[in-house]
């Protein structure tokens, strides 16, 4: 059993393209055993952002902390601590920090077998 | 995108043997087209607990709200609020609420292929 408190974990920089002020936490992943999801932290600052994409991968979201936006391609749609999202495969995405405050987002990701 | 707040969805009484005053949302399941793994919140009540057992699969837990206790068959150790677990297959597992006020943890498994 692993057991942890999330400021625990490693805070990394993520390597993705197209990022602003976010740092990433694997709270769980392949390291851990984790063989069929991953379980990330991001926080991200003000002004801060996740890239505007899409993947054939899902994602289960959930705000732990502070409130931001979340765009596709053609709109923009505010968000709060405790809401839920799931995103489906391709479909475009962003999450963004419009708060003067820290955005804390729970997301996880399938591993591909 | 599904996009909710957690207490919108429908809370119901698990079906599990050996609980105590629980409650289930499964805030990302199958019906909203997750095929790779589910997420659910569990809200537990001063003196509640979760069935202690094991089975094949894995739980990925990060602790929302409120303090309590985890158990195996020989031991018990606390844990708090932004405490983070990954319970591997056939692990030995209870969560108890230790504390006066409510527990709420939210819980991922996944579907099996």
């Amino acid at each position: 059993m692993k057991h942890v408190h999330y400021t625990e974990v490693e805070l990394e920089i993520p390597k993705e393209q197209g990022i602003k002020d976010i740092m990433i936490r694997w709270l769980i992943s392949k390291k851990d055993g984790a063989e069929n999801f991953a379980m990330r932290l991001f926080e991200i600052q003000p002004e801060g952002y996740t890239p505007l994409h899409q993947h054939d991968w899902e994602h289960e979201i959930f705000i732990l902390e502070g409130n931001g936006a979340v765009r596709d391609k053609t709109s923009e749609k505010s968000f709060k601590q405790g809401d839920v999202f799931f995103i489906s495969s391709m479909e475009w995405h962003q999450f963004a920090n419009t708060s003067n405050k820290m955005l804390k987002i729970i997301c996880l990701i399938p591993y591909k077998k």
